[in-house]
């Protein structure tokens, strides 16, 4: 049975490699690419998603969302990951916006959950702005859901914490606010982190083996990676780069993959932790507890990351030959 | 060699028993308690320091210190654990406040580490107020101290994590803004967290023997602590007490029960996880990082419990025959 998305995503490298994924898998029907600022700029990310839809005859739905966060000042787009434009060498000359939903991100995602009840599942994988500003426009979605599905956060499982700063990850930290209303509000949300993500590595030679035998889109993320895995080189010292969303998409396509906990999560809002994730796990009463009310999440703390790229790998290549 | 030391403590009940085993060990010179609010208000936490003094009949000053935190509200005296007083069931009558110094806290602490430049520990089991207070007036004290051994903080190392609220101790709670500025200022900090303080253990049985076997400071701490094993017993379900003041001593007179680990420390200001203590353990550069220009200090992560509880034992015993 196909399972229904929306990618919420500030593409990013790495969000077009779960794009790809998810519009490669035979098992997902990509409803849309809500964007949101974040590794690149809201313009130049929507204008990628509009790109990556051009380029792979895709029939999934643009809606332009938040240029910025809530509550904090802008980061600025990573540039130094993501390149100038999000795609790191590649520069998508500018597409016909026309082609974008007349309405703001968060509407359409609301339409689309109240039009299919019960049948969504929400994928985020950039600051999760646009969820948030749903949330207050339409509290009823936390019902009309099927599940959120997000890449952010570091737990500091498998001795991973943040990235952007010692103890925060970026999407998070990109808007934190945003987030702690998203992870505390009632609807089941997964949270795929660094703590995961950053298990899982997609070394140079894989993505020269993608290139090889998986097609136009190989051949594309091959392209499109270049810039990824310079700064992957020169900053942190390694050939290749970690599995961030695409390992999002990969829990919907089979959650077997991941081993989760459970417990309520909140995110510290600014100060020197600003950004970094906290669930809690023991039954200890406290004097003062802001968990207390929270709803309890699911956060993913162990990923069977063979099996994670043998799927990435598989999916890709029959893709290509289609 | 005897090692100087001056305790900045909120007593407080496993204050008492920290006390009672730096004046009990050969080793330790105790110069003087100055007081703090914390475990209980700052009259009654100085007039049990004065109480302990008479009745042990101790050399050490007492010198009065802060009421109340630098910025956060109060949280108030922890009457659950420490009761009305300080001192569980035992409530000391009014003693002589003329035998209180006539400097704040602050300014005695100043003062001793000027006229022993080098030669003394700064022991502190409470909020860290008076040692923030002292760096403000006089910043060269950090050149001055010999090291700065805190019972504090919690790093989520052996599963601890808080004890007041899920993320944060007590202590470090009380007045975040102290605690950050004493672990970021450029003198020698080892923090004896929950990590190792939670790992030690006074059972009912071992406070019992310490009545019998350690004379007059064997049966005081007995009494004082019967409220304190009630709220073990009836909130956390034990028997018994974990060893939180006592261990930061224990320090002092043997490093080696300890494994540190090193790296800088900050503190979350205020939000959910308000008193939380981070170390920063990784190498990695981050487009953010405030830790990066704060000092190294030492953070306790095991302890060798047997090894402590026989150390505490043996100095009460000794104690007990003099």
């Amino acid at each position: 049975m196909t399972q229904k998305i929306i990618i919420d995503t500030d593409p990013g490298i790495d969000d077009a490699m779960a794009i790809l994924f998810a519009e490669a898998h035979p098992d997902i029907e990509l409803l849309a690419l809500t964007t949101v600022f974040g590794n690149a700029t809201i313009e130049n990310g929507t204008n990628n998603a509009l790109y990556l839809k051009q380029k792979f005859n895709c029939n999934y739905d643009v809606a332009q969302g938040a240029d910025k966060p809530l509550t904090r000042p802008p980061v600025g787009p990573t540039v130094i990951v993501h390149g100038e434009t999000g795609f790191g060498h590649l520069h998508a000359g500018p597409m016909d916006l026309d082609k974008v939903d007349a309405r703001p991100a968060y509407q359409y995602i609301i339409d689309q959950l109240k039009a299919h009840p019960g049948e969504i599942t929400l994928v985020a994988v950039g600051p999760l702005t646009n969820l948030s500003l749903a949330l207050q426009a339409e509290p009823q979605i936390t019902q009309w859901v099927k599940q959120v599905v997000i890449m952010g956060g570091a737990f500091g499982e498998n001795g991973h914490r943040g990235n952007v700063t010692p103890f925060a990850e970026a999407n998070i930290h990109d808007d934190p606010h945003a987030a702690d209303s998203v992870f505390t509000a009632d609807w089941p949300v997964i949270i795929i982190g660094l703590d995961v993500t950053e298990e899982s590595f997609f070394s140079a030679d894989y993505l020269e083996q993608l290139k090889d035998d998986a097609g136009e889109a190989g051949r594309f993320l091959h392209e499109v990676s270049r810039y990824y895995l310079e700064f992957y080189s020169d900053k942190l010292g390694l050939a290749g780069c970690h599995v961030h969303d695409p390992s999002a998409v990969a829990y919907v396509i089979n959650p077997a993959l991941f081993t989760l906990r459970n417990g309520p999560v909140r995110v510290v809002l600014d100060g020197c932790a600003e950004g970094m994730t906290l669930q809690k796990t023991d039954t200890r009463l406290h004097g003062h507890d802001e968990w207390e009310h929270a709803p309890k999440q699911q956060v993913a703390i162990q990923v069977n990351d063979t099996a994670l790229l043998e799927l990435y790998r598989h999916t890709l290549v029959e893709y290509g030959k289609s």
